[in-house]
């Protein structure tokens, strides 16, 4: 299935490296840990981290009902950015200097989710994201603690995805000149090792849900 | 110096994470690679991600001029918003789940920069952020680059800074039931090896400046 093409998800440059397919958006966005919401506040942009999780052509973000900290209107127009750094493009120019990156812009308004089941499935997605299987492992959240939480639905109709990839596109006559390294100097995120909570009990082991995402 | 507290820059809850000392702010912004620009097309939120550098108090981001990406108008209210995710938070509660992070949000106008100097400046300080050392090692701007280079200055003067460091914060209730385990995964950018482009001469050795970045 191929992503929508509106005029804000046309790439105006660089079309090269606008990827059309369904699964491109969806790996982009699977693969990441927080994501970029923007919202218009007065009259101006105001752009916010926060966690987010994704069931099928669905975004889920949450915030703190009555909070300031991603306040969003019940169908206000929303921008959810996720991009992922993957190198740094050196080349023999200022010019061609670059960056490797996956990254997903997904428009739309942002739905207030009102149906229980859709707002704790949401929930379990966005904290599923962050850390997998810990939906299964924590005490899943009362009455209070939902009352406190707003989740909202971003349909992922209107979205593009933007890829680079590869060495720098230096031009021929820098390239000829010689004597200036060119290349990419991959970047990585990575898990160090778990910090307990102090108030474990000693010996505590950690669940493999969390070891299973350190290398092996 | 203490950062502004402007309405939008006072933050409504968590206000322990906010951190007021323009110190922070700056080593938040240097410590990144990517940033995402919040704007308004049509009515609509737009965010994208990109590089940037800073000058004192002056954050400099660059598009490409009469390009759909990163097109802002002179003067265009913009939101930019530098992220690092440092640790996956896991909680006894699905509710207490959160990240570690440092994040500054920068509000304000972008103006065009016009005057050739501090064009270059702002060129070089957004290079150098990405890639320190490569505006001395690789070949300047020229004429032509220049005119097709767009450079905004944003000014550092309202914008506020997120921390989040340290444990989870379980409930007394669920630290006492014990059976579940809590603490956090560190998560850290690092950078790989470098990857030499394809057109070098065989044997061509990496530079200081690009070697210099790997854990030794």
């Amino acid at each position: 299935m191929s992503l929508s093409t509106t005029a804000r998800t046309t790439l105006s440059r660089l079309r090269e490296r606008a990827r059309t397919d369904r699964a491109d958006l969806h790996a982009v966005l699977d693969a990441g840990l927080v994501c970029h919401v923007g919202l218009i506040r007065d009259g101006a942009p105001v752009v916010l981290p926060t966690g987010y999780g994704r069931i099928d052509d669905t975004v889920y973000v949450h915030g703190s009902t009555g909070a300031g900290w991603l306040r969003i209107a019940d169908g206000a127009p929303v921008c959810l950015t996720v991009t992922h750094v993957d190198g740094i493009v050196y080349a023999r120019s200022v010019f061609h200097h670059s960056m490797n990156y996956r990254s997903a812009v997904v428009h739309g308004p942002a739905r207030l989710v009102t149906d229980p089941a859709e707002e704790l499935a949401g929930l379990r997605a966005i904290v599923e994201q962050l850390s997998p299987g810990s939906w299964e492992h924590a005490r899943e959240p009362d009455r209070r603690e939902l009352a406190a939480t707003a989740v909202f639905a971003i349909d992922l109709a209107e979205a593009s995805v933007k890829v680079r990839t590869g060495p720098p596109s230096d031009d021929e006559p820098d390239i000829a000149a010689g004597g200036r390294w060119a290349g990419v100097l991959p970047v990585r995120t990575v898990f160090g090792g778990p910090e307990p909570d102090p108030t474990l009990p000693p010996g505590s082991s950690v669940p493999a849900h969390v070891a299973d995402r350190l290398p092996g």
